[in-house]
């Protein structure tokens, strides 16, 4: 297709930049040599990730720099050793920072080159497997082995999910990480077939390139089992016990769906590159739709986002829930942070009638007379006793009344932060128009407008 | 009990008012024989109800006169026969009108007293009951029979029910017959003894007083399943196909039910004659309870009552659930006529958001596509699709776009009749103004305050 050729154009490495990220990498890896020789290590380094597989896109240079070590080092002398290697490789190599995941790593600039130095096991097999990172070996010999040459077609597959901004498996973004993509390539072919077959590939949700069903079917379909609310379930073909895409949205895999569909339909360069977002007045918003903000802003605490987010969506849901019983009907939840944590609630209104239809039991039994002896006004309908109940009117006396009588379900971490809640109606602070503009306009979600 | 004889020193016929009824009703059989005999019909004059059965209330002097005919007269020739003979002792006895219920008959006054002529045939049995009112002389007769010299405890019942507001079987009372009261009385040996039993009754909910599902347990289980929804199953003593208690709402059991109660907790003479109901200013009701009354008015169909307001109630609970589906919060609902038939709500609010969220299907296969190609701006939440429709904002609106798009489960008689209603925002005519108090306060059906 013409098109894809032109989108190719721009993404594909050229010659150069092939030239270069090589010889960069080379000395990357010389340099690595040179000190674990310095300091007799054990340890190999080993290029991973997209550069080592040959499926980055131009002008994305982030260097994966493994030190794989023999299983038999303890895993407390691999973390000691990888850090202190990390450290003087990075020192050689210039700026570097210790960053941390499951153990502490090295983060370093090199001829503008972010480079990753990464202590791990250098495993054969998933059963050698000890650290998370450990795989990432076994994940670049498949891919070598298995990608026969259809690189360029990963290209096209990363960059049209990064323009429908459904790339990457952070927290934050849910979507499809770069391993992910290249077992897509490799199962179907190619981007255009991935694109064919994505409603078989929505209906089946299951991928198996290895075989490991039939191989070690009793680890396989405890993976299949333990993943089946995921959109799809894409067993590793280097360890059945994973799901390759276990962090894959359901609204994420929706976005590739329907964009799928419509790039068939109408194949255009803007699903690769599309124009940025629009913005606008939130508040000019609001007031076209009748809608109302609630914003909640309160000190966001020291996590990460892997525990962060899931917490913040959480007590979201949790005050939707509450809100809900009280009256109110919430359109749509948003959440995240900047400076501070926010939620927000698009809600139909701000205030509400001062009385409230309170439903209970039948009259006949225990629970009848109990509600019967507890209210004030009672009256029957049907077999049901029914009462009023005076209630708060504005949400904000709402949510405060909730959160004293702690009648909301709050992630863990947030419940000593959200004591400290600010309350806005109808009005966020300047960081956070942008925001609230594309949120309550859905160009945050919306997969058509 | 001191109050209960109190009460009945008020509610009992005395020895004077009995003589003149006695007098009265021995004057009406004697016009009546005299009229048959000059027709010379086949017919005999018999007294049905509760001056019958020695079980009215002073002052309540309805005299029931049934002209009872022999099987073998065909029906044709009992309506025509038994209507000409009651309109010449109608005509004997005053004034009269023919009035409508299954057949025609006849009513007229005489001394002050009403007086219903009603043809029926002579039955004996359950087995030769040919039309409705033919079974009220099995009835008289069983409960004569039967009542034991308890007439005052059922006149002490009755009088409780009206105080209670839960007396009459009427459509638009859906309360306690008569015949039910002195049946309730039967079973139960007194007034007390009944207020006592009353969550064994409730419990237990099927009488049988003349064993009927031993002796016909076919039918009468017939009539048990039939009535499995009733509060109250009363098999008929003479009618095993029959429960007595069939009109009987749950609303006023439930009524009855609870004052039952609080009476054997504090007795007092109130429930015999509640001070008449308080009334009050609906539109300050409504700025203090923060709610919003919508009235349809619409010209009344010439319909009876047991037509007319069940079509009502159900056209009632049609707007209910259409509206709630639109997003308003119906708290409850009110129905009946004066001039015109009205029907009133009383809503959360009267405008609404201008965007309203709409749900769509999960969006792997096809009702997701068309879900996806029938909307605007779509988003995925979870696995299903949502979007928003703009919407009528004013609920008069909403209810007119209902209405003409034939959205809302209407009685079958009044489809043409509401054509021309009128909506009325949080305002009535003043010939409503106390129905709609009552409403609004819960006077009407309140069972504590």
């Amino acid at each position: 297709m013409r098109l894809l050729k032109e989108v190719l154009e721009k993404i594909k490495p050229s010659e150069r930049e092939r030239a270069i990220v090589n010889a960069v990498t080379r000395e990357i890896v010389e340099i690595a040599e040179e000190e674990i020789e310095k300091k007799d290590a054990t340890a190999t380094p080993r290029l991973v990730g997209s550069i080592a597989k040959d499926t980055y896109l131009s002008g994305d240079h982030d260097v994966d720099l493994f030190l794989a070590f023999p299983l038999e080092v303890p895993l407390k002398e691999l973390k000691k050793i990888g850090l202190e290697l990390g450290r003087s490789i990075g020192e050689r190599l210039g700026d570097y920072e210790v960053a941390y995941a499951e153990h502490p790593y090295v983060r370093a600039l090199y001829k503008g080159f972010e480079v990753d130095i990464v202590p791990c096991y250098n495993v054969k097999s998933w059963k050698d497997v000890k650290t998370a990172v450990d795989r990432s070996l076994l994940h670049t010999e498949w891919v070598i082995k298995n990608i026969n040459g259809r690189n360029d077609e990963v290209r096209l597959l990363k960059k049209f999910l990064k323009g429908i901004n459904a790339y990457g498996s952070e927290v934050y973004v849910r979507g499809f990480s770069g391993y992910l993509t290249e077992l897509l390539i490799i199962k179907y072919g190619s981007f255009m077939s991935l694109l064919e077959n994505i409603e078989f590939l929505g209906k089946s949700k299951i991928l198996d390139l290895e075989g490991w069903l039939k191989r070690e079917p009793e680890i396989a379909y405890k993976t299949v089992e333990r993943e089946r609310e995921s959109p799809l379930i894409v067993i590793d073909p280097v360890d059945p016990r994973r799901n390759v895409a276990s962090a894959l949205s359901w609204e994420k895999f929706g976005v590739f769906y329907f964009k799928a569909r419509e790039f068939r339909e109408s194949p255009r360069i803007e699903f690769f590159f599309p124009s940025k977002t629009k913005t606008g007045n939130y508040k000019a918003l609001l007031r076209k739709k009748g809608t109302n903000l609630v914003t909640l802003l309160f000190p966001k605490p020291e996590l990460v986002d892997d525990i962060l987010l899931p917490q913040l969506e959480r007590s979201a849901k949790g005050f939707e829930k509450s809100l809900r019983r009280e009256g109110f009907e919430i359109f749509d939840l948003n959440w995240g942070y900047i400076e501070k944590a926010f939620i927000m609630l698009e809600v139909d209104r701000v205030e509400r009638t001062k009385v409230l239809l309170k439903p209970g039991p039948e009259f006949l039994g225990e629970r009848g007379l109990d509600f019967y002896a507890k209210n004030q006004k009672v009256w029957i309908r049907g077999k049901r006793l029914y009462s009023e109940k005076i209630v708060k009117e504005s949400i904000v006396d709402v949510i405060e009344e909730l959160l004293a009588k702690n009648q909301i379900a709050l992630g863990k971490n947030l419940r000593e932060p959200i004591k400290k809640v600010e309350i806005l109606l109808n009005f966020v602070p300047p960081e956070l128009e942008e925001e609230a503009y594309l949120f309550l306009s859905k160009e945050k979600w919306n997969i058509k407008d």
